[in-house]
């Protein structure tokens, strides 16, 4: 991890970045955003077609001040989002289940952060082919070299979505149970459920070619451990901490 | 669970609602849609502010055809959300992570829903306390009984925002390594990882008063328990099978 952070680490603050609700669980720095996204595989995609708001999931990852997603060349979504189409970002890791003694306290431990910007579709074919493999690579180190080539008709089948981050925000709670402080003398029970996106066995294809052992790069991928944590480890492995 | 479902358990196909991408990954039914939503605590939210898209994390439950989430009533999202906001509500579970033996393979298994309609606010207080008893409940069987009451100034500043689902569409893809014929001869180590949520161990609050034990209302949240079972078997709990 870089020690320190130039000011420029920070997105700038505008209307629509701007954390409102719960504002003190803002923040607006790269080395605070970058890894709430850097932790996860999953993102959801809001987009506007013909003023129908659409939130789609999908896999993407990042470099840089970069997010990159894919889809199918038919996807609705997609064939719309030519250069320029606003979209909004999101990722949220849910932490803990937070039980308080009156309902208003009840909430949840998380970690979210909302990328604003222009999404385009990547039509070089070099660029495409690369970040593709960067795609498989960000995720899997090490392996797109290691795989049966991508055929022109899958590149063609393919679309890549890029989209400079403008701006952005994270949101974060973790201090579990906090009631107000006239509540704790209530007989009520208050606690807080951790809860964790878990790794479990491997189940290698039973159809694997004699021989075929599982390669060194997806050792993050142990039983038993946190995804995000294995996630945020591949992607400092290929492009270094946020 | 019902044993059988009537034509109209299913919701039409419409522009909005019809999956595109992977289409025999979709389907329409509420029986197979509602449970997906019912399995999740989070969702995300996509609306449309001056043509800009947001996407937003948030609680939410479903009451039959309704579905409802809260905010302060500070939130940028909830003050726009006037009668008849478009929205689109989405919620996905990532259940595995699919290592194929090309890049075009590779994928990961998944439940997903798309819900779309128009989004109001609840106005009226008892229609209001007794939304926010349901989301209490809905997640902890018995519990908002066992509260301390919310207050008039907490009611007034928490916002209740209610859906009736107009359409909406389900997508699960559940096959784990699916590759290309020719590619299984291929020496490339292929795997499906899979992922879960589990529930931890309960931390309750350092301040809890001596006596007080932990309600059975919460059984459903052992330790190690995948949290989509729990959250669903509560969701049946109070509601019943979808």
């Amino acid at each position: 991890m870089p020690t320190d952070h130039p000011a420029s680490d920070a997105f700038p603050k505008t209307a629509r970045n701007q954390v409102k609700r719960m504002h003190e669980r803002g923040c607006y720095a790269r080395h605070e955003i970058y890894p709430i996204l850097d932790a996860a595989m999953l993102c959801h995609v809001a987009y506007v077609i013909d003023g129908q708001p659409y939130c789609t999931p999908t896999a993407f990852w990042r470099e840089g001040d970069h997010l990159y997603w894919h889809g199918s060349s038919a996807s609705r979504m997609l064939r719309v989002q030519k250069p320029g189409l606003p979209v909004c970002l999101t990722v949220s890791h849910l932490d803990s289940l937070v039980l308080a003694r009156c309902g208003f306290n009840h909430s949840v431990d998380y970690r979210s952060a909302m990328c604003f910007g222009s999404a385009h579709i990547i039509d070089d074919p070099a660029e495409k082919a690369r970040a593709l493999d960067s795609m498989v690579n960000r995720f899997y180190p090490d392996r797109a070299a290691s795989l049966r080539p991508n055929t022109d008709q899958e590149l063609k089948a393919t679309m890549v979505i890029g989209m400079l981050i403008e701006d952005a925000s994270g949101k974060v709670r973790s201090k579990g149970v906090a009631d107000d402080e006239e509540d704790y003398a209530l007989p009520i029970y208050a606690a807080r459920f951790p809860v964790t996106m878990v790794v479990g066995e491997a189940e290698p294809c039973p159809r694997l070619m004699e021989g075929v052992t599982r390669p060194d790069g997806l050792s993050a991928f142990q039983p038993g451990r946190r995804l995000d944590d294995a996630l945020l480890e591949n992607q400092i492995r290929l492009y270094g901490a946020a």
